[in-house]
Formats: structure tokens, C-alpha cells, sequence
């Protein structure tokens, strides 16, 4: 009886030791984190809606199964806008937005999506992360508890669709037009009258007259709201020359991960972010394509060299003051200049050489 | 006794159970795998060198140490140009290089680095992630036992460097210029003498006149070779707008690896690939800055419109002739085209025309 309840102990001991360790070794290997995003966009929004999709899955396969990311699209928490907040609060653990959405609540965060007559994606990217710009978005973000990522990228975009043609200065004089943010600033230095309207309404507005012009993305984007059949003028780009979003990070949700999933989980951004891109580019190409079979009449214009010198100095005027205001700002303003002076002068060389001097025959 | 002996019995198999367990639930989740890598290029290349060290770690750490890749230099396994037959015998598991390198071997190898008058930087990886490329390129080396993935760019590379200043077909006939491979059989075609001579020596033959032309890569690799230093014309791109490297890996050791290792490494090749092309904007970006401080003599030109029409009439016939001769050849060189034709009507009007009408100030 004695040597039979030793047994017992004995066995109970060594099952129970055994179940720990295998326990311990399953649970350091399969421990779940489960994260939540909010995006900026509707669900299913074409491409900048894949951004977050991609990264989820990409994050989830390398992880086999220990990230699982739920997204939350704009229908689900009803704030579009208020992605920063609520990545901010820890609502949620991630976002999937536009760093210059929160330039009313933060002004420096206006600096890390596209400036105009600023740097283009890859020349930006190069910025991102060889000159500099991922400490400084780094800087912004921290006092806010985030971190933040390049997004991807939706292409250069275009300057919008315009009812008249714009031949000088005096043509922008009350003219009415969709062009939200910076941008618009800007437009309005020049005497034009920016607007916001939502985007549901654009078209509607553009084809009563309500407004005379609007900016929205690129053609990828445009074809679908069916500006086409009602703006016969296409203008070319100004006004962001290559649109980074962002993917915002809680820093208490980060800091709980371990190194091996922080890791995989920014390099899901930074593939998620690139795809984006090459996905705008082809998406671009394709409805570009489209567009000239489809509406031949359609005409594509630059704007007049004295309308965009008079636009640059509206620009230049509104970032001297900001950076008067502000040290971060001047900081991220000079060495967005710096790297764009040094950069463009090897585009113009190599990029811009190679266009003008090999056009596709 | 038999009661000891029963409780010895079941002791060892539940010890035994348990380690097997413990054992079988750790190696899942530690096995380490052990692979190795042969590049072209010597020991601490900078650039295309740090493509594979820069993979190497981000492997490591996404996998917590489970993908242990060991790079061996060229120095090491003293066939900078053999990646393909080491890679392929499973010599090695992984390499990198670049696809045009075995274009004797595997003719059809040719188009998954650049092409004269080809795609850019982005356009071709748009073609490849979005357009078919990656597809047609595992065509390729499906037979070989090989996959073949992107693996960085070192951006537009520059015409030359030449002695004398170029002004028509004329002043081709007999020079004698560094230009191997595809973009040398071109040459040949419009009179010049196209040959091959080892890094080493690039100097010293270009001084002493031994040729009176050389191409190299661009601003960031070219100016630590000094050619600025015996050369006054500096010509700008056509023969390899968007140079791809690439990485290979051997099918067999690809397909040992579990599932979430297979993602991790495509991943950590696709992030590596990016990184290394912001790194070669970065630097071909201060180089040029630094050269035009240094060298304010250098004479930058672009070729004549006569002789870059030749060169492409050239380039178009020889590949003509590539696509009568095979179905495979045929099917890249008309993906190509179809795929060119289209992001670049959209990189006209979006990129270009915001680098004409937008010069930085």
C-alpha cells in the first residue's frame, strides 16, 4: 500500500514536470499576439486598402500563426480621421493612414507624406531611411506614444481636373476647387478658393458647378469617379509628387512584443509599403492607358511655368514661417531641402537624361 | 519485486513519453537551418555587397536564429562568375549575382537585369511584382532546378567614360571601349570595338589608352575607380537604366525549408532588394554632389539623337532575331515591350513631366 502511493507521487510528479516543460516550450514558441488596426479607408478600397491586408497576411505566414492582425476599416469605427488618436490611446494597436491627416493636431506630422514640388517616391524613400527621415518622423511621433512607418506609396499624383483651362494667374483668381490641406493653402495664396468636399459629393459638385476644379488622386483612382466625362482638362503633377501613407504603431503594444516579431512586423510595413507602390504604378499605367483609348479628347496640360513659379514661392513663404515657428519644423524643412537638392541634381542626370533622350519609339 | 519492477517500467515510459514530447515540440520551434550563400562580388563590396548580409541578418532575426546563411565572397569560392553552376549543383543553396551573367549558358537569362532603352528602376519591378516578370524568370530557371528572385538595383547606370567627346555614328567606327555583354554586341553592331577587361585593370588601360572608353556603373562606383581623373566626357544612360541583381536559390534546399521559413526568406530578398536600391539613389545621389564639386571640368553629355536611334535600331534587331529562334525568348521580349509601352506613356506625363516643369529652384 505504501509502495504503491509512492508509486502514484512518483508518477504524478514526473507527468507533471513533463506537461510544464512541454507547456512552457509550446507556449514561448506559439504564444499568440493578436493586434487590432484601424485604416483611414472603407473596406475593400483598392490598393490603399491592400496595404494593410498584405501586411496582415505577410506578418501572420512569417510568424506561423503567433501575429494575428484584425483590421478595422472606416465603417467599423466610424473615424476615418481619427486614426491617430485612437492608435494613440490604445483603442487600437495599429493604424494604416496619412501622416499629414493630423497636421491640425500635430503640425510637424504635415512633413512625411508628400510636399509640394518636393521629393518623389524613391527619391523620398531615399530620404526615409539614408538621409535621415525615419529618426525625424521618429521625433515627431514619440511624445505621442507611436511610432510610425512609410505606409506605401500611392504615385505621383496629378494636379486634377479643371473646367477651363488655366493660362495664367488671373485664371486661378475665385477660381473654386477641391484641394484640401497644404496644397490648398497654397492655392489660396494665389488667390483661388480651396474647398473640402466629401468625396462622394466630388462629382456631383464638379458637374453642377459648385466647384470649378478638384484634385483627387491619380488616374488609377480618378477613372473610377468618372471626373473623365465631365472635366475636359488634365493637369500634371505639383502638388504631391509622391504620397506616402503611414502605418502607426502604439508604443506600449510594440513593446510587448518580442524582438523577433517587432522585427517581422516592420519588415511586413516595409513590403506591404513597397507592393503598394509597384501596385499604383501599374495600376496608373493601366488606366492611363485606358483613359487615351477611352476619352481621346481628354487634354493632359502642365501648368504655365508663371502659375507654378508663383505657386513655388507660395510654398516656400508658408514654410519659412513654419519653420520660424518651430525648431522640429525648421530641422525637417532644411533637411528636406538639403536631400532634395542633392537628389534631384542625380535624377535630372540619370532619370530625366534617360527620358528625354530615349523616349520609347 | 514485481511490483518495483512494474513501477520502473512505467516510470521510463513516461520519462521516455515526455522527453519525446519536449523534443519533438522544441525542435519545431529551434531547429536551425544552416544554408550558404556564393556571391560574385569580392569580400565587403560595398552596395552590391551588403544586398546579402543585409538579407543574411534580417533572416536571422525574423526566424529568431532558425536561418543561419553563411556568405561566401568571391574570394572564398574563386568563381565570381560560376554562382549559377555552384547554386544549381547545390555546391551552394543560395546565391547572388546577376541574371545577364549566364546569358551563354542560359540565353533566355538575358532579361532579368536591364535592357538597352528598357525599363527603369521602378517600371521593372512594377513589370515584375504586378506585370508577369517573376513568372517569366522562374520560367527560366525552372529547368535548372533554380528559382531566381530580385535581389536589388543598383540604379541607372551611366553611358561612360570617354577621351573624346561623341558627336556622331562616325566617331564610333574602331573605339575601342570596356562595354561587355548584351549592351557590347549593340556597340559592335555600330562600329565600335567592344571588349571585356577585369575591374583591376580598368585604370591603368583607360590611361595608357589601351581603350578609349570604359562603362562601369554610375557616379557612386565610378568615382572610387578615379575615372574622372583620365576622362573629361562622362556620357548619361542608355544601355542599363535600371540594373537588377538577383538572388538564387537551389530548389531542393527551398523545398526542405518549412513553410514559414520559405516566406521569411523571399521576404528578407525582397526587403534587402529595396534597401539596396534606396542605398544606390543615396549614394550615386552624393557621389554626383561631391564630383561636381571636385571635377568641375567633367563634361557631362548625352549621346547625339543619331546615334542613340542607331543603337536602338540595333538593339530591336537583335532581339528580333533572339525571338525567332525561341518561343520562351520571344514571349519575354514582347512582355516586355507590351509592358514598357505602357508605364512608360504613364512615367512621361507623371514623372518626367514633373521633372521638366518643376525644376528645383
Amino acid at each position: 500500500m505504501k509502495s504503491q502511493n509512492r508509486v502514484k507521487l512518483l508518477l504524478k510528479t514526473v507527468a507533471i514536470t513533463a506537461l510544464a516543460a512541454f507547456s512552457l516550450s509550446a507556449q514561448a514558441a506559439e504564444k499568440v499576439y493578436r493586434l487590432k488596426l484601424a485604416e483611414t479607408w472603407g473596406p475593400n478600397t483598392p490598393i490603399l486598402g491592400d496595404a494593410s491586408k498584405n501586411m496582415a497576411k505577410l506578418a501572420n505566414e512569417m510568424s506561423n500563426g503567433r501575429l494575428q492582425i484584425r483590421i478595422d476599416s472606416a465603417n467599423k469605427h466610424k473615424a476615418p480621421l481619427g486614426v491617430f488618436d485612437m492608435v494613440k490611446s490604445g483603442q487600437y494597436d495599429l493604424g494604416h493612414s496619412s501622416s499629414y491627416y493630423w497636421k491640425g493636431k500635430v503640425p510637424n506630422t504635415l512633413y512625411f507624406s508628400s510636399m509640394p514640388f518636393g521629393m518623389m517616391t524613391t527619391e523620398q524613400y531615399a530620404w526615409f531611411y539614408r538621409g535621415g527621415g525615419m529618426e525625424l518622423m521618429q521625433e515627431v511621433y514619440a511624445p505621442h506614444n507611436l511610432l510610425s512607418f512609410p505606409g506605401g506609396n500611392s504615385d505621383i499624383q496629378m494636379g486634377g481636373w479643371f473646367k477651363k483651362e488655366i493660362n495664367s494667374i488671373e485664371d486661378l483668381q475665385g477660381l473654386k476647387m477641391r484641394i484640401p490641406g497644404f496644397a490648398g493653402e497654397v492655392f489660396a495664396r494665389v488667390g483661388a478658393k480651396p474647398t473640402n468636399i466629401a468625396p462622394g459629393e466630388l462629382y456631383t459638385s464638379l458637374e453642377r458647378g459648385t466647384i470649378d476644379a478638384l484634385e483627387w488622386v491619380g488616374p488609377a483612382f480618378d477613372l473610377r469617379m468618372g471626373f473623365q466625362n465631365i472635366a475636359p482638362y488634365y493637369y500634371t503633377a505639383w502638388h504631391e509628387p509622391g504620397s506616402e501613407t503611414q502605418f502607426l504603431v502604439n508604443k506600449k503594444a510594440w513593446d510587448k512584443l518580442p524582438k523577433d516579431l517587432q522585427i517581422i512586423l516592420e519588415t511586413s510595413f516595409r513590403v506591404a509599403a513597397f507592393d503598394m507602390y509597384t501596385q499604383a504604378i501599374d495600376a496608373n499605367a493601366t488606366s492611363w492607358e485606358k483613359m487615351l483609348t477611352d476619352n481621346p479628347d481628354i487634354k493632359v496640360r502642365d501648368f504655365p511655368p508663371a502659375v507654378l513659379e508663383r505657386m513655388r514661392q507660395e510654398k516656400d513663404t508658408l514654410l519659412e514661417e513654419f519653420a520660424a515657428k518651430d525648431e522640429l519644423a525648421k530641422k525637417i524643412i532644411d533637411s528636406q531641402a538639403t536631400y532634395l537638392k542633392r537628389v534631384r541634381a542625380w535624377t535630372d542626370i540619370s532619370t530625366k537624361a534617360y527620358l528625354d533622350s530615349s523616349a520609347v519609339k
